[in-house]
């Protein structure tokens, strides 16, 4: 593999996440073994070109006439994410949308796994989330601190979000997706992407009316 | 304003949400009424030079030393993102998702409305979430071309949602937001974006280790 260099741009990076689960779901779904940019791309809507323009900040993947090796791809990809390990993650607020994110099937496999819940609702703390108890919010900062988290989502209303924020990141908390529907203050050093459907939606509404 | 192009390229759309709900944020909740491109970048982690060149595809909005006024601003995102009107939605499952969607604030006066949810569970058909009763899937295609509906959201597992999304497609709807973890096929003329928090924290953890 070439030297990496750290100067690769951030929407390649947003794309190599897209790649993994097509081709995890080409390997295990599909029970295929190689595939070509060119299928993997119209799978994603992405062209060909692009897929091979990424893939080759970080190395030589595939063969000219064969294509890509799927599950080698797929363990490289998982390299580059630093998903070789599974990450534990906190997760914060125990409402609808917690349990959905307890429940989802989407994380077993692809490098993360929810491990603790807290919430400050009485009602809340104590009942089980899919095996998980919930727990009080007075004692995340010491859970993260003592279990060395470095990532957690945020699935509490808009109102508490930046308070929650804070306090994930003074406890050393590095990643944080948000649900909330608001834009959080934070240091530098510390990435923070947000799940809000309604950006999803404004920007597909773009492109319509405009047929 | 001067004529708008076809071709600005996805990334910059992608970024008008963004700006919408910070502009949003300012007047609404800290109750200003202009801001300049260097403060809403600072709230957003955006360059100013980038926010200024991202808005001049559309027209000139700000002033040299006043900056720009933001409720006039706002006004025209929401006219270029079509979100004059609300668009009202179908919401495909009603899981611990489905309600969590239902009862997301985030939607209120943001372009959307969730206006019917569909299931195939019958312990789920008939109750009520958040004032919306939950409607039998098969019910769902002739209720979409009638109403005439144009934007869905699928939270069905991922072994339902290809087929889901074939009948949503089918029936005349245009914009998809897909909570499952898969990709999706449709025809070009639709557009499918993806909430999978997977996706989220893949990206972040890959600038995680390298520190």
């Amino acid at each position: 593999m070439p030297e990496v260099t750290n100067d690769i741009p951030d929407i390649v990076i947003s794309r190599l996440p897209l790649y993994l689960r097509a081709l995890s779901y080409m390997s295990e779904e599909a029970g295929k073994v190689t595939t070509s940019s060119h299928e993997l791309g119209q799978r994603l809507g992405i062209s060909s070109a692009q897929i091979r323009k990424d893939l080759s900040h970080f190395g030589e993947f595939g063969k000219q006439g064969t294509g890509y090796h799927i599950n080698y791809l797929i363990e490289q990809l998982r390299q580059i994410l630093h998903l070789k390990e599974e990450w534990p993650v906190a997760l914060v607020g125990a409402g609808f949308l917690g349990h959905a994110l307890a429940h989802y099937q989407g994380f077993q496999h692809r490098g993360f796994q929810i491990s603790w819940v807290f919430d400050n609702d009485p009602e809340k703390i104590g009942i089980d989330m899919k095996g998980l108890v919930v727990r009080d919010i007075s004692e995340m900062s010491e859970v993260i601190k003592e279990e060395n988290v470095q990532v957690a989502i945020i699935s509490v209303p808009a109102s508490a979000a930046q308070d929650i924020a804070d306090q994930l990141v003074e406890a050393g908390i590095h990643s944080i997706l948000s649900y909330a529907p608001i834009s959080l203050m934070a240091p530098e050093c510390v990435e923070i992407r947000y799940s809000d459907p309604v950006i999803q939606l404004q920007r597909m509404t773009y492109y319509q009316d405009s047929e």
